[in-house]
């Protein structure tokens, strides 16, 4: 079993964005040869995430932003001073950590999933941490 | 350490349906003959998710579900043409993969836990991807 | 590859509480000797949790409580005996467990980053199971 880590770079553009990662992702995996095993993705960040839902309807994302808008509004009660604390509850809420299967060098994807960076609180220069661990 | 894959098949009945796959899990677990390490699940669709939660009171999941329906409902917003964005949010919210520790060829869940397959835009026939990491 | 599991005591304090347990969590690392690899945190209870995010502001500890109790609010509607669906369904809102890797013999967070017990129904004696593997 090997442990492998790499770190990417994720620039986002917009306050809140939904970047699809996966092919960056893939493209790194193949760096690795790892064939069989476990790819865990990890944020170290707190104002974002990331997460795998669908690939094809661009709407889906646009949808989803805006229902976590709705459901984790600013809050006129919040008292953190960077006024960012509708990120830093998404961010949780989301998760910063994702498990994928890996499987002959390939990610382990159902038909409609992409992997997403989440970006809470951009525009921003953000990092992934990926780890591969397999044979 | 061994690294050992299975999918399972889920059928779901009902439109928001949480399922208790505690026992398939733990017969496949048995299955494996891995004593000890980690177990990963994976759901590869975007409209359904798994947790853990309370395996005694079956209100506890009727009301897990009225609450994600009173927080994420169906917006007159949504853009996306299938009408489901409410399942898809769902599904990165409650979150598609989750890690079980495995001891003495058993998984190694707290008292009042169960496994739990959450459809959120069914009926439909699914997949539950698991995967085991041990020795 | 080594597998180590050790289960930690927390004790909360009050109904909903979130607890930094980085340095808890660091200390039985090192005790591990494990260099390089991967944690897991495992929360064997269904109304509690475990997540990363910012610490330094105290704040966004209390707006996250906030946010969530918000979102998910004691509805009329609810049907469980016990009155405490609210932290059901924030335990698998938020999630209970988290990858971390580890590097060096030591976690590999963001610089703002801290682990942190979130308590959804206390206050309670509480335990929270890790599991280091790696070399």
């Amino acid at each position: 079993m090997k442990i492998i880590k790499k770190v990417l770079d994720v620039t986002t553009t917009k306050d809140e964005q939904m970047i699809d990662i996966t092919e960056m992702v893939r493209e790194t995996l193949i760096g690795t040869s790892i064939k069989n095993g476990t790819l865990y993705l990890f944020v170290p960040h707190t104002t974002s995430a990331v997460t795998i839902n669908e690939n094809t309807d661009p709407n889906v994302k646009k949808d989803m932003l805006y229902s976590l808008k709705q459901s984790f509004p600013i809050e006129k009660e919040f008292l953190h001073f960077e006024g960012n604390s509708h990120a830093h509850i998404k961010s949780s809420v989301i998760g910063n950590d994702q498990t994928v299967f890996i499987e002959d060098n390939d990610l382990l994807l159902g038909r409609w999933q992409a992997l997403y960076f989440c970006e809470f609180d951009g525009p921003r220069q953000r990092k992934l941490n990926l780890q591969f661990v397999g044979e």
